[in-house]
């Protein structure tokens, strides 16, 4: 891990979450903003749009393995596969990917911000929120689903030959399962809190709101912000104390 | 076989049925349940949400091959693929699985379980039911779903270099055949039952339907439990059968 | 060539017929027939449920190159890639397993069947039918749709290292590419015809119409078989006199 | 380069282009013209349908390497990939590719059309137009979406192993990767512009539209027609430039 440019490392990771970011807000500016053509697309639609636009982050993050995720970057290590220096350079660069791909999600949806009357849909453009809000039960979600993202990706790694988003991987087609894998969280365990799983997902978006000139816009609920924070690193690191048991590593 | 771990074995097939029953519920809790964000997302998407839950589960359950339905053992012990210590580990490790995943998604999607009126959405979650009511016809519809589940699956281990879910396969991309396939039975063979072609799928979740403490729930409907226990049992064993003479396998 | 057994080239191409039409017919009833949990599940439910039966298809009927359409076999016939004997053998195993598939649908959805009020309903759960009758406009969107299924099969031949459906092939994955191409012509040229685009998924089913006793039962709609007959032939023919030439094959 | 057949090089884009529009355009007459069965088949459909789209154009055209888009082309120039006589000779056939496949897409839906009240609706199968007509928001949206598109293409570029598009790659499989970022390109960064993200894909249905005798059709909105051509050969330059800084190659 010494020959690592941590410059570079910022920069995937920075490029990788902020192509998440623009996918991600995109979808759901698309299927809830005025006048949008993908008004009322449904859930499905913002499932795939989510899982495409993992995809599309990992293949622009390819130098630094591709986290794009600082749940799985706290998961990757305590599992030991990145050193400390690689997980502090890379949490500043996915918070800011994903400010960025938030703004450039805001722009290229200007005007239908301008047409929409409802400050709390403007809001769920950028972060998550919980249909029914109890912070018990909104953390025990998180949890659970960024279990599952991160010991499934551990999986994955688990085959020699599919390395994801690992340099000298294969390419494009091993993006393809972690996209899978995220449509499926959606559409699964997404139902009670919009599924964050991955706090550079959600706060990134949310301080963009907080700063952005948003036409008629309301509150960015920073009581709720630290709640998709804080799960997901929890599940993060539950996920690589279990993986290696599960799995049957080494046996 | 002799050099198997049968704990591990234990082990891989628990934490295989656990994740396919965590997503696999958990898309059907998203759809149905009062407040949830995916409410009335439609069937495709349920479609969608179990043909990944299998994917989740097959990269859960690398070590034991992943079959993670008790009418895929009985097919490869019919086969010879498998050995009678090996099924009966497998069996046990399955239900539990069934019972725990579906346990992790009640959890997953507590309060809104508390905010559905309706008992039968909420036994919906956990375990299938006819949607007309006639033990023939929904046992003969449940043994072709999963005569064709099993007859494809042993299809594809037909193939040489895609060993699915078997240890040394080619790992997350081998999984996908399998998820397609159950997009696809879902899609097409599951109007009539909701298409368990899997006891552990059925049993193990409605064993858990009645033990939690589920607010306002109903009866665990055990009049039809048989059925979906029964009815891929024997679709397992007739794709078993007709496989090699069908696929012209040793020709 | 000649050392291709016929019995089970026979065979072969009856299983992945059957299965087709099994998966194909299958979700038809389930969006269509009463009762059904797939009822009103919409085109994009219909377009994957018959992409994934022709992945399904070609899995069953490795032995013989999973051709499972005479539009396909016809074109191969043209080509030179398979002889005539293999042609007269491989149709009416491909007619034979239309109309078996379409049975086993019909078998699995029964009880919806006599629910259904509306024969057309039934009748559209075998067969294909216009949306605007017009013998010359469907012949021509028939003949598209085919040459594009057809041109498309032989542009992936021309790739040396992923035969579909040809023995020796990678397996599994390879069913991948043609399944999206169904998906595509589904949603992209479904809409005036239904996309027959091959006679047996037409024809074969509407023969198992004809003969079985299904409740309140109406027309065949005898007056329209050849058009989805005809024009998947030509379709066929005209896709393997172009490929060579446009996919600049020899160059 | 020297020894390209720049005459097959012609053909190879003409051709994957017209299928490209035809299977676009289709899915667009699909969902949105009168009587067609697809009608009403939602945003998804019309995403997936034009990713499978460009994996069928990129199937058609692997000689040329399956640009069939000038704001691919000029990425490609900028980037050195091809050279100035390969760009002058894909322009044109990218064009005529584009009205091809638009008159195909019309020949199939052609009682449709007949049957369509609204004018807008026949435009709108053949070209682009915005939600909310702003030109300076427009430009954005289309730059925005083509950067994203061309920056990933030539992420995936980046991979040794898998050449998408370029003669001697690995076949079908590589183009999924391409036909998933549309879809997504299509889910997230569609909603104000309708994703032209091509100009061949706007401007060529476009003269269709304005040539073909169309039953009651209306104005081809010229007024609009530069923004998909500029705002994407915009994004295509910015892409190539900016690639090779963010992925981090050389490095």
């Amino acid at each position: 891990m010494n020959d690592v440019n941590l410059g570079l490392y910022f920069l995937s990771e920075f490029a990788g979450t902020t192509f998440l970011l623009l996918f991600g807000c995109g979808v759901v500016a698309n299927v809830s903003l005025a006048k949008s053509k993908g008004l009322g697309g449904g859930t499905l639609m913002v499932n795939w749009g989510w899982g495409i636009a993992v995809f599309v982050g990992v293949m622009a993050s390819a130098y630094s393995g591709a986290m794009i995720n600082p749940a799985v970057s706290i998961g990757l290590l305590v599992q030991g596969t990145i050193d400390a220096s690689m997980f502090f350079v890379a949490l500043p660069a996915q918070l800011l990917g994903g400010i960025v791909g938030a703004i450039l999600a805001w722009l290229a949806y200007r005007k239908h911000f301008d047409e929409e009357p409802d400050p709390a849909a403007k809001l769920g453009v950028f972060s998550t929120g919980p249909a029914i809000r109890s912070t018990g039960s909104n953390l025990v979600t998180e949890i659970i689903g960024t279990f599952a993202l991160v010991f499934i990706i551990l999986a994955f790694a688990d085959y020699g030959d599919v390395n994801v988003g690992i340099p000298g991987g294969l390419g494009p087609l091993t993006a393809l399962p972690v996209a899978l894998l995220v449509v499926g969280i959606g559409a699964s365990l997404g139902g009670p809190t919009g599924y964050a799983i991955n706090p550079a997902r959600d706060l990134g978006p949310r301080i963009a709101h907080a700063i952005l000139p948003i036409k008629g816009k309301g509150s960015s609920d920073w009581s709720y912000a630290w709640v998709p924070v804080v799960g997901p690193m929890v599940g993060g690191v539950l996920a690589a104390l279990a993986a290696p048991l599960a799995l049957g590593l080494g046996a």
